[in-house]
């Protein structure tokens, strides 16, 4: 790639710095904080000085530990401007998760905070080997690192193909791996969605879902490239996104199931004015405030995705009318249904999914194993499996390997299996979902007790309470004299027989 | 870049082939010609097997001197198939101007139209000095030579990021240099363009404009990268076009100027139906037959381009109520005025604009020095003029070097000049454009006599026909005893007093 065809993230805001200098580029309600397209690059190149001067160098990481906040898109922008990789971590996570990330990722600066989360976090940097500065971003720390450097554009971003955005996904083995998404896979990603989800240069985005999760990343950057603005609610608190939409007049947000009925709730006196906001969902009350969303994707959301492709690979949207459930590919990937000996397989059949394109991501941070095994036969091995219709239309049918979805989290039974078998009454164990009407499924674990040894449900729950992500622990536990096995394996669909196990992802339409 | 990540023109057939295999990919009224995507993938397979049988290798060009044809389009996809590159030249030039691309581009194979064009093309190829392999592809030549190949997909594409697609422009020292654009570009224009231009799976486009030009290109791309169809009518002709438009219910199409005054002639009697074309042209008698277009594009069109940028840069979309008259830049690219030193001017300053981002060209095909000069400070000089207002939207303020339009044709002042220098009674010569009712510009040529000879203004446009296409020639011819000049240089601004000059490119949109 020349030199004059590089396209960076950090290249959107400068055209728009120069192009919108005056228009809303970011808010945050923490602090009232509003940036315009001018003063955001200033205060990214800002950022990107002190980068640099703290050591930061072209492919070191940076590691967010933080909610949602403005200062994790101007990292994200500043590690642009100096060729460095951001990751936004999971903040939900429990000490030993995050001691794990630290050490995994061996980043030259973290960018902590302390409110809400400030003990678990520090009880991960105490557990993690690596070493590094560290900087809070909630207590004045952060910005006075900002503020003593000069607003002077470093312009020394890699290659728009470089990995720019890590994001830990796919815990299929038991520990998370990062996904590494390039310049490249980040604005076109957003390009083309935005026009089909009606977000141009007047939207004003609500970042209300997790930033550590690319299901958010691509409305907020569909409002970036297109120089709208992006609101960055710290978590998803009704009270706190009521306040936002009315605020800043957003126009769309990552909001949904329980959320909607904790916005209900908070606006029961109507103070909040949400009349600016576009996407009904299904509940009278919120709708009733709200408008209507008749952009494409509004009127037909979904289709199948994961992280490992900057979110979707098939959008509904293409496919109107259709046989599959989950449209067609996305224009930027072409997507095949392969066999286990990677030949593709007839309209009809399923098979492993592989996907081929501009939005695949670079590989997964530091698995260079892994990621020969995924890429085999130059296509994305996306572990999940598809098939394609009569009629060229697409069909998600689930993951190959086993998951669940509680919220909008995706949990691997196994990495709440290995969280279980390091309880000493615990002899074997297996994980599985059963179907909620609040949260999608919710986990419940069946147990196999160790010879003699005693321990309640509520220990077991306990048990993994502190040691992995509150959403992870189990909701249940039955205990049994042994797990159904067929061929030396767990044979799962036994145990959701008869324990009630279903809502699996891949009935419905997968979100990423 | 990775394997997983190409996404090739070709890439974009494979898709639809898979997903779309029995909609209209292109249709061709010579012959009535539909074909659906599978039908269209099998085609350039076939045609890509025998380009490479024929000894088409990786970076080896294949020319096409003829009109607009659904084979222009299969050849550009073959060429993808096997790493070739493709250029559709300017069938309306004379046999020197064909030489001249025939030894500069040396290709491995020309495909070469006999009807209408076949004297001159059949002189050019006398008078150049490469020989290679030529096939004529309206005399069933070209189809033996495709249906003795296989329909298997050499899937052997180049990166998305090397040259594909070679066009000729830009002969502002007096001969033209082909742009080079990648995959990369095309489909990232195509896909930018597609909403703006409300053109989606549905639409039909017809190829109306001549694509030798990039404008043309533009929503061919768009209706491809989307799954629409491509109509493909062999030159701007009134009752061609009509029956275009009805046979196959096109959507749109680039009509423009005096074609919409022959479309309305050639169906006076209304035996076309036009209804299903969007685009009113400003003329009651057209617009009367055909629909609205309401797309952002269609409410507000053009902006800044060339054909170096894959077309449009700037979007006068972007800029609705600035002060600047073409808009803001492409998402897909940055945009700065700089002066003479590369320094950034400041907003209401002109300068040359400069250009960096996806949809930038790879470079001239065989001109390094220019190439190094063009993209010096890892910006593509544009060797336009321009400037930001203080709101950020942007003003094109005209050519750098001297440029006329006629009709849709740019005309390079200094090629017409050289060519009237070919005439022994001519010692000296200046042109200048005057103002055209139905062509915006006319050619007028200014001659100083050699001494003692004899030459009229009949003689002098006759030496200029046969020697470079048509539309380049002058209309009409002022001699003078002598040029102003000012600092040795031709004082066109004074010639232009003189002479009634005007109209020039730049005082509105610059359509490329």
């Amino acid at each position: 790639m020349a030199a004059t065809q590089r396209r960076t993230l950090a290249d959107v805001l400068r055209t728009h710095a120069r192009t919108r200098p005056d228009a809303l580029a970011f808010a945050d309600p923490a602090g009232d904080v509003r940036l315009t397209w001018s003063q955001a690059a200033a205060r990214v190149h800002r950022c990107a000085q002190a980068l640099r001067a703290a050591g930061v160098g072209p492919g070191d990481r940076v590691l967010w530990l933080g909610q949602n906040s403005f200062r994790l898109q101007e990292l994200l922008l500043a590690c642009c401007e100096i060729g460095a990789r951001f990751c936004p971590a999971n903040w939900r996570q429990q000490p030993d998760e995050i001691a794990f990330v630290i050490d995994d990722l061996e980043p030259a600066v973290v960018v902590a905070q302390r409110e809400e989360i400030g003990d678990t976090v520090r009880a991960g940097r105490d557990r993690a080997r690596h070493a590094c500065r560290w900087l809070e971003h909630d207590t004045g720390e952060y910005e006075d690192f900002v503020a003593a450097a000069d607003p002077v554009d470093p312009d020394a971003d890699a290659p728009d193909g470089e990995p720019l955005l890590l994001v830990y996904t796919a815990a299929f083995d038991g520990r998370p791996n990062a996904a590494m998404l390039s310049s490249r896979a980040l604005v076109a990603q957003g390009l083309l969605m935005a026009p089909w989800q009606g977000i141009d240069h007047t939207s004003v985005f609500m970042n209300s879902g997790p930033l550590f999760h690319i299901g958010t990343f691509m409305p907020n950057l569909s409002a970036f490239v297109s120089g709208g603005a992006n609101v960055f609610v710290r978590r998803s608190d009704g009270e706190l996104l009521c306040h936002a939409i009315d605020r800043y007049r957003c126009t769309g947000g990552f909001v949904v199931g329980p959320m909607v009925d904790a916005m209900v709730e908070a606006n029961a006196d109507g103070r909040h004015d949400l009349s600016s906001f576009r996407g009904r969902r299904g509940n009278p009350a919120f709708d009733a405030q709200v408008r209507p969303d008749d952009s494409p994707w509004g009127r037909r959301p979904g289709g199948y995705g994961q992280t490992e492709v900057t979110g979707m690979a098939t959008f509904a949207l293409l496919g109107a009318g259709g046989a599959g459930a989950h449209g067609r590919p996305s224009p930027l990937v072409d997507l095949r249904v392969v066999d286990p000996d990677d030949r593709e397989v007839a309209p009809g059949e399923t098979g492993e999914i592989v996907v081929r394109g501009v939005t695949v991501m670079n590989g997964y941070w530091n698995r260079p194993a892994l990621d020969a095994e995924r890429a085999r036969d130059g296509w994305h091995h996306t572990n999940d499996l598809g098939r394609f219709e009569a009629d060229g239309t697409f069909t998600f049918v689930g993951p190959k390997a086993r998951m669940l979805k509680s919220g909008a989290e995706n949990i691997y039974p196994v990495e709440v299996e290995n969280c279980l078998r390091l309880h000493p009454a615990v002899a074997d164990c297996a994980v599985i979902g059963v179907p909620d009407d609040t949260w999608v499924q919710s986990v419940k674990a069946i147990v196999v007790r160790a010879p003699g040894a005693d321990v309640t449900a509520e220990e077991i729950v306990e048990h993994c309470r502190a040691r992995i992500a509150s959403y992870k622990k189990p909701r249940s536990v039955e205990f049994v004299d042994e797990l159904p096995r067929r061929n030396g394996q767990v044979d799962y669909e036994a145990l959701d027989r008869r324990f009630g196990g279903g809502g699996y992802p891949g009935g419905t339409t997968r979100s990423v």
